[in-house]
């Protein structure tokens, strides 16, 4: 494994996407802490394999995942794999946030478009259409269930600054990142996310 | 609202599709009593708009759903109501069991196809491919969460033998049914799964 090259930044309340080889490892830090990043993997050979947490939980039978786990595809094979995490929090279950979860949730008459937006936006030059986003895996999103109720919490994020949680690809990748646009996932402030890729040899 | 239809029978470890006009209901029966039923609903005029766990539980604030609670589509429009419940609990984390669920959690040599078979199958007329199967809306599923460490247990359905689950259409659809084929999801025995269709004036 090379050294872990230069990080990079994504400003508050945006998206990028960018590829990963197989063996490559992303790292994604949370400066400031309490940040929430919204991922997505698509296998780049055939972008209709994208992550599944329906899969991905089934098979892990728990709903938080750490190092060690993997993620899995709709097609039940291992896109990326979680080989650190110095917060142990995170959250498989939600959507990305959209102009819907605003107008829905929030009661906002003027919604901004979210991760959902960010991500669909960056995602179109690799020709994968707004439909084809899943639920995301949220890094650092502290999603707490009643076990009695089922009522699920949105709970201000584990991480701290300099945080990270570091994943290994399992075969060439599209990779969607965000720095989470919900208030209330990112205890009421927007703040931006970093990230490096550490080449595979 | 018109008289309900005579019932029809899913066969053990089977699936079904067939349209639903905007509000018709389905009764989803559970004959004998502990058996699954998943549940797939998609948007009939356009099939790339599906049920999505993750905008409905986000919007409920809840991962067990009941009377009253809408399922809504990967575009946050709602696709179908919960108008009726004699159980109670229900799960809308997992996806539907499959040759490699069988493979990875059961470690069968000769897997079934599954639910997620049987219903790629049944859809296949209606031009939605396997990739486009999402986490299914899985009737009478009595799924556990540990709220301290996540842990995920399929417990035995709660549902008895005539219980039922009642949704209306709010738009046109099409809908694919099965009788669930996991051993652990249905207590350990394949039974039948009856629906009758409700059909608007």
């Amino acid at each position: 494994m090379c050294a872990d090259g230069p990080p990079h930044e994504i400003a508050p309340r945006s998206g990028v996407a960018f590829t990963l080889d197989k063996g490559d490892r992303l790292i994604v830090i949370d400066p400031c802490g309490e940040q929430v990043a919204d991922l997505l993997a698509f296998n780049r050979h055939d972008v209709d394999e994208v992550i599944s947490s329906g899969r991905t939980l089934d098979y892990a039978s728990r709903i938080y995942l750490t190092t060690g786990d993997p993620l899995y595809s709709n097609r039940s094979n291992v896109l990326l794999r979680i080989v650190g995490d110095t917060v142990g929090r995170h959250d498989f279950l939600l959507t990305p946030c959209s102009s819907d979860t605003f107008r829905i949730i929030y009661g906002d008459e003027h919604p901004h478009h979210g991760c959902f937006g960010n991500l669909a936006a960056a995602l179109a030059p690799y020709g994968i259409a707004p439909d084809r986003i899943p639920v995301a895996f949220n890094c650092f999103m502290n999603v707490t269930v009643d076990g009695e109720t089922g009522i699920l919490s949105v709970e201000p994020p584990r991480s701290r600054a300099g945080d990270t949680i570091t994943f290994e690809a399992e075969t060439d990748l599209i990779i969607g990142l965000t720095a989470c646009s919900a208030l209330q996932s990112n205890n009421g402030s927007f703040k931006p996310i970093r990230y490096r890729i550490a080449r595979a040899e």
